[in-house]
């Protein structure tokens, strides 16, 4: 049995991740593929159960220390009883959010060090990276103009923090994307979802 | 305001620890302290949240990476919004079980090395340990006698072991001590509940 592939869709609030998630499951469904589709927090029982703690109460219920471990303990969830079970079994995983978010939201904007990060992602999962990931990027007007259409609706902890926040998100992937060009595709989110799909598509190429 | 002192109260399961937090409490009020007693995992709202996903459910639930990184996510919330608080309004803190407990059931147990959980706990709480570990300890085969008592009862997903993990608990309990002397006292939990308690008062001179 082939292992399968592993591929993380990650960006900022609004940029389509969870919309193309879907498609790109999809598209790869038609070429033959089994692919599970799962998301961050969350993913596993366990990991869900940690989202609902992450998500939901005041902005300020847990400390930056708090949340990024138990960031790593869902995503520990997530790769034990999700993630590696569906690889080992052959399957390609499409996941929305990994590690590089938790990298971009509590290292970059929330200020926990990025090495410190990684070795939590270490002790809750062997450090497992994705075989690509996918980065979606909008210029920063067009971002602003997203998440404050979805902030009128149900944002939730950590979605309706202010846009200076979400700017340095953003900064944090560039950076993340840049220092690691082998596992990064940087991928336009502008235009209809199809066109999006379509880059996607191609940003796999080699796998 | 002179800060407060922290105490922990650490052991195996049934040394005595939850009713020794209770009556230890007790004396030094009768000395006119203003003491907090609270436990681990929880003491804290969050904590508490996080407890219930630690100790319910089947005991393979979660991986040792993930339940070392929530009890750190459990500890980080306790020390913000319970422990530090009342330190710094001069109180006296006695917790029924704090970061020994991890290093000793993660770490000497299961087998998640001690230098990573240290450095959750770096992550979590900044390192803060208490002024005081109370090691509460007994021979083999009267822990061995009164775990089994427990056992009938109640026991959750880790009280719930077998008496060979127990032991090794046990074990690194004491190796714990061994290596930190000036903060860890070991204390007889044979006897009496009211001699465990004079010997307490007596191993916390010098605060």
């Amino acid at each position: 049995m082939t292992r399968g592939r592993f591929i993380a869709l990650e960006g900022g609030e609004g940029v389509g991740k969870s919309t193309q998630v879907r498609a790109l499951a999809a598209a790869l469904r038609t070429r033959g593929l089994d692919v599970v589709e799962t998301r961050e927090p969350g993913g596993s029982e366990g990991a869900e159960a940690i989202r609902r703690l992450l998500l939901e109460g005041p902005a300020d219920r847990w400390t930056g220390g708090a949340e990024a471990l138990l960031f790593a303990a869902a995503r520990a969830d997530h790769v034990a009883k999700t993630i590696l079970p569906a690889l080992e079994a052959g399957k390609w995983v499409i996941t929305d959010r990994f590690l590089d978010s938790s990298l971009a939201y509590q290292g970059g904007a929330d200020g926990v060090s990025i090495e410190r990060l990684k070795l939590l992602h270490e002790v809750g999962s062997a450090g497992l990276l994705p075989d690509r990931t996918l980065l979606l990027t909008l210029p920063a007007e067009e971002a602003a103009r997203r998440a404050e259409a979805r902030d009128r609706g149900d944002s939730d902890r950590i979605g309706g923090r202010d846009a200076g926040y979400h700017a340095r998100v953003a900064d944090s992937f560039a950076a993340l994307a840049k220092a690691e060009p082998a596992r990064f595709r940087l991928v336009d989110a502008q235009g209809e979802a199809e066109q999006v799909t379509a880059r996607l598509i191609a940003a796999l190429a080699g796998l």
